[in-house]
């Protein structure tokens, strides 16, 4: 069993960049699955996109230097030769003095650099007058000017958004390698705690509301989560649930029993498990709210001991068991999205840890502004009623009302 | 067959926000399949939660006056009467001068106001010294003080985050009513666009990459998707899928065909499908890309006319087909999320139109630094490479080196 090791909070990320591998088991997905995955492999391109050099517009293509010097009021003239069909082969060789007509998309024909577009054009029967000069590739997009084959197209660790996809979509490409979605294991622990389900709450009791919040949040972030039922204070009930979900997941989050209390297994249960090594990390960190959050590392499987209060183990998931859950994927350092803004009255802060303020969003300018919502840290309305967390750095007093802050999104 | 209407950004999201109405069907989830989706009506609280006051921390339980003027000089006595267990009804009823042990979670014994933590006390036997003073209600969550039974929970049209989830749990609320997913129907249009999965691309033909990224980001906010078989340049062809998609669905997308070309009939496509009530808002946007976009309204259904180019598609959706689904879902205005940037170089821009530029975001302060993504419009790597765009208004002739800019996220 370890001592208290209480850490500040940039202590405990550190620990986690550095204990906290990839667990690299990869899949092939359809793209229509695809979406949200981290790529497992660089993707390189087999081939040119486009195909072929294409027409940005509806015009004439032609060779730029036929329509240097002319003018609205000094048009130039071509003779038309023919015109370029939606999807087909060009099968013209464009000379000095001629112009084919190409719509936009079509394939550019052989000879031509440019398009002149139609706005510019006053075709009349085999002939067009050209009353604006293009530039060499004005208008065109050329074979391979938007991915060469044999780049990469995407890097290894690249979480695949709706664009990723649309880009192997261009290369034909049907099926991709990702990395296998992270088993995320949850229990909720303590006597009071009965499922949430329960419609008649017996005298004592709560609901397993950490059992609800905390998967949907895992979920969101792309992971598979094993729940377990709840574990009473019982030490072998308790690790005998703990055990089984560590066996079959990636990392485990336990809830519930992590102050000093006369029935608090919860350490001794997160000790147990596996090898040992390193063992627990952090007992106990410097933050406002979730001071009882437990970091352990054993056999290479993360293990978090949450606090019980709900709104608590919210905050301390989003702060590290999103980043456990980046690097368990190979996605490496992914930080919350976070902003700036105002803050719109005083709030004062214990130096020496840091504190995360539940607050509303209003616009604002150059930053919304951010207004603290009262209630006490166990309090799920509060995180209802709120945008975003405000954070007070562990040296700072406070902040000041007008003062620019950092405020970290839900998501 | 309306006649050209090129509107500004801002009038194409007044006439969104006009026409484009809430469905309104509903149905009932369970609370694990209730992520993201939106609320149909208000939630009410059918109890207190929590249903019994409770301590906050481990220590004694007191009647706060007992604690009065005691100091670490002068701890005050009292006797200890016992122990709540966790998860068990409290029968004591606490007397002047009386104390009775409880864990963080435990319910507050009859006659008790506060908790005396329990670093604070030191207990020998019977007795507890006490230390420190505690108000009333210090280390106390009140029965009903996080929800009230009766008051409003949750509003209709909210999304529910796994806070909101975490909430109905506390209520022992297992299903919710939702709005039902939108559904949004999409079609690809153009003689020249072949499934993206055809491994040898014939000359002059490009994949469906709009089928792909737009489908992939109207799952991300919540829709379900039709997807058609393309659509070639034949009226009757592209009327045929366009009106099945359209009596199916919510609204309806089609990519392509909607610059000025001898093969567009998206325009007359568009006019053709409802009752034609109001019909064709918008041709041509002021903003770039994505300046050929069409927006109709037509038996209460939105359609749009998306561009063909897959970025400047993919943009034109992020900044309407978001607010439209939201509007359908009676979610309401819910921007596409936006910050501050700063700009690393001078930008131009054609005063009149509101332009898009892809960007990549570095860490900065007070602001992230935006970098201009160079390329085409119609190149999606361009989109690949870039983590957000950033808006130089209409009015503006471009933004320069170091100016603050509003960029917004890819979300």
């Amino acid at each position: 069993m370890d001592f208290f090791r209480v850490q500040p909070v940039n202590k405990v990320i550190e620990l986690i960049e550095e204990y906290v591998q990839p667990v690299s088991k990869t899949e092939v997905v359809s793209l229509s699955e695809a979406s949200g995955r981290i790529v497992a492999e660089n993707v390189y391109a087999r081939e040119d996109v486009p195909s072929f050099s294409r027409s940005t517009v509806d015009g004439f293509a032609v060779k730029s230097n036929d329509t240097y010097g002319v003018s609205e009021m000094m048009p130039g003239f071509l003779s038309v030769i023919g015109e370029v069909e939606m999807g087909r082969l060009s099968e013209y060789d464009v000379q000095q003095g001629q112009a084919v007509y190409v719509p936009t998309g079509g394939m550019l024909p052989t000879g031509c650099n440019a398009v002149v577009m139609i706005e510019d054009c006053e075709q009349v029967e085999d002939i067009v007058n050209v009353s604006r000069s293009v530039a060499t590739n004005e208008n065109v997009i050329l074979k391979g000017e938007d991915v060469k084959a044999g780049e990469v197209l995407i890097k290894k660790g690249t979480k695949l958004r709706p664009q990723e996809l649309g880009a192997l979509a261009s290369l034909g490409i049907d099926t991709v390698a990702v990395v296998k979605k992270v088993i995320i294991g949850y229990l909720s622990s303590g006597d009071e705690i009965v499922p949430f389900s329960t419609t008649d709450l017996p005298p004592g009791k709560i609901r397993d509301v950490n059992g609800v919040s905390i998967p949907a949040l895992a979920e969101q972030w792309g992971a598979e989560v094993h729940i377990s039922d709840i574990a009473n204070d019982n030490y072998s009930d308790f690790r005998d649930k703990a055990e089984h979900l560590f066996q079959e997941c990636d990392a485990l989050f336990i809830s519930g029993g992590s102050s000093v209390g006369a029935k608090d297994y919860t350490t001794e249960v997160i000790a147990s498990l596996g090898n040992g090594d390193p063992g627990i990390l952090v007992h106990g960190v410097s933050v406002k709210p979730g001071k009882p959050t437990i970091l352990s590392v054993s056999s290479k499987k993360p293990v978090v001991g949450l606090p019980g209060h709900p709104a608590s183990a919210m905050i301390i998931f989003q702060l590290f068991g999103k980043r456990i859950i980046s690097h368990l994927t190979g996605q490496g350092e992914v930080f919350p999205l976070t902003g700036k803004a105002s803050v719109s009255q005083n709030i004062p802060s214990s130096p020496g840890r840091t504190d995360f303020i539940r607050v509303t969003l209003e616009e604002g300018n150059p930053f919304p502004k951010a207004t603290p919502v009262l209630g006490k840290s166990g309090l799920i309305k509060t995180l209802v009623n709120s945008d975003a967390l405000l954070e007070i750095e562990a040296p700072k007093e406070g902040v000041k009302q007008g003062e620019t802050v950092t405020v970290h999104y839900f998501m």
